[in-house]
């Protein structure tokens, strides 16, 4: 088969594109109508270069019929906020002690700041997507993990009903952490168990989960021991013999609420390489860890 | 038609409650399905009682199947946030000039704070409302008003497609007047202006605008002055002839925007009176300023 | 907090009207989209202020979105007719002969008389009812109850096809209590327990029957003796004690046959009492003899 | 082409069958799902064996997708009710002083025994009926004529929608000829202006008009003068030449209404005569007399 | 009752098609909205008149409401075809084999000739049907029945999606009996089995076999012995007896696959007689041989 | 930005798989639900490599919501089977005399054998595609041209309700290029024109015409001369001056009848380029000659 080069004409390189192309059809195919819950952390939205890149994939994604619903974190936006305050951070536990004033700067840098501007980014190019908290139709209603710890909340039931009817209206569900309690009282959440159990809630065929590390190591600190892929029996045991760092255990804990939930698949990526959500959705090698469930399904 | 008072009986204080009730009917008839678009003063916020009954009002015309659309501002909590992180307020021609910070202030005031609090108010007896601000699904787009004023914006554009399909899935919008430009830019709005231009929008049948006053004084400062009711026209002139308080005018402007978009009554409430909008919508007598289209329609 | 009084203000007054309003919501939460069948006698039909009250009840329950099923009997009114027309009653064990002229005259006067009336009364204001019998759709399929009664009929099937579908299009139904057999004949039937099973059938939230009694007595002729609630199973066991009055008998079988069927509540309400459906739909203390269901569910 | 005729066989006689069907065909395209609307008179209701037939006609139209509506008069059997009532008939220019009286008698034979047993007949094999009244959705408002005639009603307004959506529901109404004024007051009124007007603004595709008359004569008394069709001008000339019996005058004003409002042919047809509007519709002979607007269109 | 015959009068020949059209009724009644699956073999396809006749049943039937699917053969036209060719047809164990030149003949004089000229003459007034094939919708796939009868398909799955979009889009689908492998490659198919198995895939009322035979026989060559009716069992019987031709057999399979796939009826008619479609479905006498199961239901 | 290359992790090939995907994107979002148009010419259904790319490119197109109908000549096959059957091909003015027999096979080969594997390949994944030629639902309705040509048609009317509803329905229709007269006659039609004028009906976003030429030259030889964009009127004007070859008029009158008829854009493209289609749609550069209408909306 031929390819020509002049005016106009189809050359080897355009060809290339077909290929490429071509091999994302069956994965469009899959995923076309089908729900993806991604969980982004605060320490990428500071990047604005790898914010951008994001929001096009997302808005790609979408576009192409994908259903997003996008989960974000703000702690090192919360902690700036705090200091600027001049509050001081306390801790129980590896838990922060949320008082009210706490979690009144924790709900304001989340949703008033970084939500909005997460929307704002989206919604460049058309209208598409829409901001949530967890009070918004009730979407995460927590109850008190320990009167010591104040606001910390622990999820108690989710409301999906908010979450489908945007996507069904065609808007993208943001969704800035915070849970109320049946008063109306804010709580600060876990984002990565808010982001598991919403996937589970939704039936959603993938989690997503993107931070600043390649993925899961089986060493920590050795570069070369990057898994590509785990059950989620295997992940279990390794949060079990201790060998996951504290920033991982979140994660670790959101992604098996999602696959015991019934969702197949969940990932965690490098957020800081440009267009992560679109190679790991759309190319054939994926990308940082892949968690899957015990029996495929 | 005799009424009893002995056990589970007919009492002539039951009987007036039936009154009150049947004195009801043809408000609710003309309002069932019909958009009251509302807007509270963020002075108002700030006091618990009312904000507490203002909810229960608002849940109770929401459940007899009346629209509401609600905006709310925010000009003391967001001084009183300012000052807090030290920074002072400057005006020009009565406009705040608003830098980068002054706006990430606002926005996470609006948003993060006041906006959660009154959307987990109305939310505690069920998942009844959802927290939108200009930026969700671009409700409010914007352009700079002038270049030395910073980030305040002027109105370009209202999508309502958001805020229509949000009432037709049965979740009250509560919206936080922040606009984005075409380029996600968070924009400082007047809140009554952007009431006044929504309701005309939506097509509302009404719109309220509740602060703590009894509503208009033909002479400033005579509290027996109070105007029951006056023509669009009436109002008009009264802006031209200068006798309207530097608080009332962005008031007026609102309701005048309504009017002239085709909304045919328009309130201002006093909504540190307990109930001031159950008692408007629902009594013959009515309470504060009525302001209505000059050829009735 | 202030209340007021002078031109267009709020007075102690008015705010008792926002009390009853604010009291009325739960009920109204509680009814919206529910089915209400009542019963109202013939014996109260005479009564045109207590009919107009009545009447507009219905159109504000209604209007609120509860869906209203209105069965009517007219005893005294057949009597009148028949008398007016030479014809002596004949009865065998308490139960009506029921000759092909005496049908004629029934139904003549249930739905040609005192049917149109009722929804002509319930029209004024708007469409709002459509006058049905057992008849229209075979809504009350029937079979004789023995040959020496006539036509009097024992229910056989309830065919809710037609009450639906003038539910679902808008309009109250409003059913003349007559059924027919499988060749058309008509026959007189008992409106009582016409009503219990088709609020069973139709899965109703409550049965009202309205008569000339206060409600249920304890002991009959003692006034202080009003029963405000009572079980099913107490009911029956007051049934089979024999301390009914012959008129209540058919009422509590009816009351019965709703409660077996499903429907939590039933009253017997005193329709004399202007506006006794309203008070007892929306206000905690309720009116005459509620019955409920041994197991709250 | 041969046919056979042993055991299971086809034989001539079956072959005409099929040529009767044939024939039937594009009569059937035409009519499905249009709106015919049929007016059957008084005189026709107490033969019982025409009432078979013509029911019989009816469900089969319906039962291939022909949307009927039929209104009844009821003129002997209204005055033979009030014969035995010892109430005597009152003329003034040829319209019937109607009293309270003689109003309540009306509407028991009409919609209490006429109507009724309708219906009745209709659901014999099935719920596929419904009884009407002008009452019913405020199907037919009306004003009064003149004080000197008393509850004597003219047409002011035809409210469609209970009708129609009787239709879309699948049950044929079957309608009383009573009307209401917006007092809810019964009226007289003339069933062959009801059926005229209602044919037009329900866009019906044909009136029929049932009697015991052959159809529309040249020369009254002449049986050999019958016209098979006419146009409207045409009746219209002979109406204004006084040609006309008494009897046909009402006939003819609904006629030339449901013409004058859109309908494109009306029929006069003898009911008597079995299966007259089975044969009206399916044989390409027709019967009767029939009227046609004056641009076929 | 009177019948009359001049201008425009019903005669007694006129009653007659009132009767026939009134014993028809039954049939509408009980096939409105009901699936009717025909098989028709190809011989009759040559016969120009009992096609137009068969085609003005189908259409007749389509127009009352009957959901028809028509299955046809073209034994006779592909073997013309063949010889025209020079292609001599080879069997094994009475099956054809197909190989690649062969299939394709069968391809286009099914799909390209026959199907083509079908929905021609059933679209002749109005758009009514769609020619479709086993590909269309991968609607027949299959699998090879053995490697040395080469493209000759056993039925794997029916996807009877396409079938059932088409009948609810109104139109009638006309399907050619080719089925298709995974690869796409198209195999000759037993069309009596394809009908009787789609028969029951779609849930039919009924199955029609036409062919040029008057039914089926107790005694083959004895005209005498047509059997009007049999049991499933009775036929299967018969079949084990080996008392059925060869001509028989693949109809009766596919006539014993319906019934025992949930079909109520199967029939066996002479589609040379004309409207036999007609007589069979709306006749109480019906024609042919009717197969019903076992248990009537 | 970083990207990196061991285990599971980012390269830059794979980025740069991200660059074309991001690329796509406008491209996708301005197709999204629109109709696109495509002729293949029967020259290219010869070559089963190119047919393959085409179908998968369609199937890739249809996943991502872009509404595909698909016409395909048949030219070199009809004349191959002419041969082989002994005809021989008459032309008169360049057209070719139709008798009964050519259109027989000429139905054969396009709807029988191309028509039937082009929808086999599509299938081969899934259901996705449905044949139709324009005797389905009557979409190509036809009069003869001139008698001296037989059965050659010239359009009257399409009718797109089938091929909307199969759109509707999921499925990609398929049409094979014949038209039948209102006798149900098959007719030789142009497929050029035909496509040109479906897709103006359709109110396509597109018209894409494959052949096996490049696009369009202004010097017929010269492969420098290739023409990438020109108007509708350019066009009107290099086919008034005779500039065009033979074969390229009627793909220039099909593109005309396009443009005229609304479509936005046609273009002409070599289908033997691999993936053409796609690439066409979803890269900037695009391939072939694009034309469009003079003033762009």
């Amino acid at each position: 088969m031929m390819t020509v080069d002049k005016r106009n004409r189809v050359t080897a390189d355009t060809q290339a594109k077909a290929g490429i192309l071509i091999e994302a059809l069956p994965f469009l195919k899959n995923f076309g109508g089908k729900r993806l819950v991604i969980k982004v952390g605060g320490e990428l939205l500071d990047n604005e270069e790898a914010s951008a890149s994001f929001a096009q994939d997302l808005i790609l994604l979408k576009s192409v019929g994908i259903q997003i619903v996008l989960l974000h974190g703000g702690g090192p936006q919360i902690s700036r906020a705090m200091e600027k305050l001049g509050k001081k951070p306390e801790f129980k536990n590896g838990l922060r002690v949320t008082d009210q004033e706490t979690m009144k700067i924790m709900s304001m840098v989340l949703l008033g700041d970084l939500n909005r501007k997460l929307v704002s980014l989206l919604n460049v190019h058309g209208p598409k997507s829409v901001g949530l908290s967890g009070a918004d139709g009730n979407l995460f209603s927590v109850e008190q993990e320990s009167p010591e710890l104040g606001f910390v909340g622990k999820l108690k039931n989710i409301n999906t009903d908010l979450v489908i009817k945007t996507l069904e209206n065609g808007y993208m569900p943001v969704i800035g952490s915070v849970g109320v309690d049946d008063q109306g009282q804010a709580y600060n959440i876990n984002v990565d168990l808010a982001a598991g159990n919403l996937a589970a809630a939704l039936g959603a065929e993938k989690l997503l989960v993107l931070s600043n590390v390649e993925g899961l190591y089986e060493t920590f600190g050795d570069e070369n021991s990057l898994i590509p892929e785990i059950k989620a029996k295997g992940l279990k045991k390794m949060k079990e013999s201790g060998s996951l760092t504290a920033g991982m255990i979140p994660k670790v804990d959101g992604i098996l609420a999602a696959l015991d939930g019934g969702v197949k698949r969940a990932h965690i990526l490098d957020g800081r390489v440009e267009h992560a959500v679109l190679l790991e959705i759309f190319t054939p090698e994926g990308i940082g860890t892949m968690i899957f469930r015990d029996r495929s399904d």
